[in-house]
């Protein structure tokens, strides 16, 4: 992964060449309209995410993992979707499915119920719930579920203590049982995710070992 | 009202000494065991909540207002009782009927449901929600309900952001409408509350000029 | 209520065109011109108050609400305008009269005798003080009035806790009983002080069940 | 599970004594040796860790979940060793294996080679560790190994950030995926890391639904 | 001046010792009742102020200043006595006249206007104003004043920037011109006001060149 | 006295016509060009200072005060240029004499002797000391001089405790006896240090009641 | 040196040009290209470095030092190219050799040791390590050698502590012996290294006196 | 070296005693008496320095480096005393001569004079310069010499940034080329130090390689 985020665009192109020729897949995150112009001109296939800010090149031949595992993401709406994306298309990109719900507030606590009841159809191995201003979201879900949850906190929210910090604090000191990342570092939860919903395939013998 | 904590013994007799000549009734918050001996030898009728650190003192002939309403005040559980128990005190001696549910946390959000319905037929005019750690009650209930919620953080918690910051920050961050007093604030979320339960009575013309 | 700050137009549209259908209302709070250009094409009947940041938009048949009761908004002067005026046209949308005094600042103490007079007199309900920098206007407010008083911090001021930390900590540390939204929050005091205000208007059997 | 700290031992009693009825067992964490004495009349088997500060009380008929999986616990050395050992003992109790190195710091690479041999020759699930002062030994280890690492700050250190602030923060500015909890909050590393390890388990249908 | 608080009492008294042989005067502040007693068997005539924990040593044939110039202080009331007393006595140590009036909060704001006029009458040079929670008082006080006007926070004040935080941010972001001192750091403003209420003198050519 | 910043134009314009009207002078502070250009239409005499943000407006037959007194202005170089340049203005404004030595860093700690020399015979009754970065300039001048030190806090300095925050903690903590004003508040340390000097011409009977 | 930041150009030429005259020498840091644009006309041989925002001036006949020494400049990457290159071409025009490894992350622990042989085969005096982020990279170089490093945290990472924070305090908390510059003072660092390396130069009487 | 603080008795003999076995010396840092009394009972040699918290106890037949360089500690009184002492004693004990000023105060410069000329007669290699309140001392003295100098905050100080905060962020600020430790990290400072004075000894081949 790369984070294209104050990198300048040759520089960046660079980097991104160079892992396109070690790996044969080079997925960049936080990438600006222009960071995505920048290295349009790169070889292989390019897939593009400009709602989540990340683009994916791969090298023809690249096979991609095929962990296993079933990542859910919720989210309460417009201001944590970009974030919930990240997070979600990593997960992805790492061999993982995917369920989400990104119209899950605490404020309608009914909605929580209906997407739980889809999630849990779908055997979701480990949640990513995704909040910002108060950040109480990961705390009700924890409460609801026995499977791992890893809140995001995301940067929304004015005044004191506001672009998630409040929501950060929250979750570090939530009365359920969760795990926490940065704020909006959606892409740290989803290869954490990964890496936990793909534990019961390696098991099997089929994964790398860690 | 005094706040005894930080005064010394003597000080704090005259204090309220002083409160009783002029008032009629003193209520003593934050009262340790050894505060509230010292001012056993006070004149007047006396009545202690020490689970609450309240200690009120009433002359003869003092006529307690009458000002009506009501008040509930919910929590999540033992850590936050003290808090609870000085706001719903406060709202009592200031004239107000007040319904309590102490067993009411996030991770349990049925006990909620159960609460409010037990609330809403005691027809309450204002809640005051008290919370530690993530304090995310007062938010959940502000969402629920179409009257005031007074929020109340509370000094528990520990390590990041803990001793009832995180609990604030969430508060003044809610998604749902909520105003907040400082961290333990009891008395001053009791105080505020019974000024607004009382204001249907007011209205009708037995209360006090504002 | 929407947020119009930090959505994309198109977004934003999209919102509150929902709301549209669903409530027969919306109220757009932080919109820049922009914002407000972008919602000009939405049926309905359209309101702007381009001072304090608000556009309300109204379809066809749509009863706005009668729950009476008059909010008073107080501040010291222009810098504190917007967010005043935030809170007001909320309490005004929310059914209630409304009785302003925008030139009261704790430099000039008479101004506030005059203007709490004249707020007496219009038997007002609930207080909205509104106040940036040190942040002492609600508290010698809350100390001349025996009416609920909620405190609004302005993101006024430099330096050391300015953008206004310095005077959310005022409020929240008030020797007079105070509750408290955070800061820039007037659409939050202002919905909040409706559910006060309306309160003595519900009892009578008019108003909605909380 | 618990939490002794901040609980009278009449209170706490209660508490576990009711816990004891509705699951059969109770896990005590931050139990001091008082709080330990304060609950040792109580009916059931009781097992104490007083250098982790936890008591565990069991009901005869008891049957401790078998989840399966490993859970490595890894920590620099004394001044972690009590959170790390509350993390292992609250994942063993959940039902999982553990294998744990405890001289592990970043002063020293060569251990954690050494030490990470060992645990990958136990198949390790999942990684807690356990870091006080500049937090770095979470990262390093997230850099070596493709399973999930849960980062536990510890509130060791003086001055500028100290008490866990400084390592909390490294863990999540973490170069590696990392998922954080609170400073010293070993017993929900614990706790999630049980979640994680035991996945495999219940996807052969063992587990109980998430 | 000597600050007692936290020097041990063998190394406090050679300090003070040193500095009656070369100044013939020693004002010793934070001195609890043990410094005091460890300082008892000094030579010279010994004044003590325990509520103010200031204690005096002149040698003699000291010849205190008499610089001249009136210094008022003002303060709420109990709680920032100690402070309010300690700024009195250095100036009065210093060669100032002092008026005070220590019940002035900002909650009855009457009390100002009496406690001024009485000020004005005695000719003030210069204000000290000391105020704890949320320190309003001091801009209160500057804006009805042409004099200066010092503002001193006190460490009350508990929960959200207490301890005298938010005082003094109060008094930096003050709306009225407005000099600050540290927090509880009385002495300091005692010193500077004795500097300022001398002007007058020395321009006459009675004072030390500065 | 105006503060420019963050009002719009037509905005400021109003509110310096109206001080025009009342007392015959305005002085704006913190004006920028534009801001300057919105007021030139206004009546009066114009004098402008860009350098330190100011720009004065007096109507014809206004009578500046004639207080008397020096002000001593210090700081270390062309970063604290604009606020020792505010601070002096707003001195000379408001009727006293000044004298400035604008290079005088603590790294060639001989350039404050020669400094002080000049003051000294000019009879500086008050002296401001602005610094940025670290802050010690008004710690040592306050140690060299027996009059009162104003310490000024300049918004210079990146990193930990930037902007103005280190200046401002250090003025605070300083070993010599200093007040202090908010970071960047030039206008408020001319504004105070010009009623400290002009203090000795109000004593014979020319001054305004304080 | 000077820092061109926040110097308008004229002013920052007027500077540069002082000390040309009086040193012989000057060296620009934080050197915007328009910042390099207006210095060009200036005398003298002209020295660009624009990827470390550095210009040098040397006028004919200056002479730079030779004090010999080596210094190692250690950083994780692209992101804190900038302030390590700063720190060595300070270090370069002070008189030291230095030698440079720019891409030894705490991720990839293998590459430190080969960048340490290397180092050590040129036997380095000091060594410079520049990293942001966690800014694990100076604990662990100082863990592995007996030279002194000093620690330069770089501005980099988002959300909590962010901003270059949380490498310093981590770098300030380091287990092993370390000593510290601020956020991004790379040619503090390089100045300092400098002193250090080149003590044994002077010793045997080359060096200029202390 | 072995902080003791913070270790229980039985647990620090077992470090200690296994740190004599591997090396022949330990040095014990914030060793309390009750530490020192646990250590007693040890094998070798025991030299206690209680006024700095250090216990230094030595096998027979241990070899103190010969590393040689001298140290200069300069600090301002008696609350720096033990911080300083501790970072001479460190130095002392990895083999270097130590110069020590303990009453250099920025209050008195002319102190600071006479000081620096007695280290430069004995040639000191490298300074350690200990602080707090406002921590301006290190920064005065890097301005006045071209050796190395090491800032130590020292945790004293009330109030706004006390306890060594303000210090430490003054150093980090400094105008002059300074490098920094964290507060009251004395035997940082001393071990550092010893690095950099023994350079030139190492240098002529009877050093260790780095």
């Amino acid at each position: 992964m790369v984070l294209a985020e104050g990198k300048r665009p040759a520089h960046l192109k660079r980097i991104v060449e160079a892992m396109l020729d070690k790996c044969g897949r080079a997925i960049v995150t936080r990438a600006s309209p222009s960071a995505i112009r920048a290295l349009s001109g790169l070889p292989g296939r390019h897939r593009e995410y400009p709602d989540a800010g990340i683009m994916v090149l791969t090298m023809p031949g690249f096979r991609p993992p095929r962990r296993g595992g079933t990542v859910g993401v919720i989210c309460a709406g417009t201001s944590d979707f970009r974030v919930a994306q990240e997070a979600r298309i990593i997960a992805e990109q790492l061999g993982c499915a995917t369920v989400s719900a990104y119209d899950v507030g605490v404020a309608g606590v009914h909605r929580l119920f209906d997407a739980l009841a889809r999630m849990r159809r779908r055997n979701v191995d480990v949640y990513i719930a995704v909040a910002g201003r108060e950040g109480a979201l990961p705390t009700i879900l924890a409460g609801m579920v026995d499977r791992p949850v890893i809140g995001v906190p995301v940067s929304t929210g004015y005044g004191m203590a506001g672009k998630g910090k409040s929501a950060l604090y929250a979750m570090l000191q939530s009365c359920s049982p969760l795990v926490v990342v940065n704020i909006d570092a959606g892409f740290v939860a989803g290869a954490v995710a990964a890496q936990i919903a793909s534990r019961s395939m390696r098991r099997s013998g089929r994964g790398a070992p860690g």
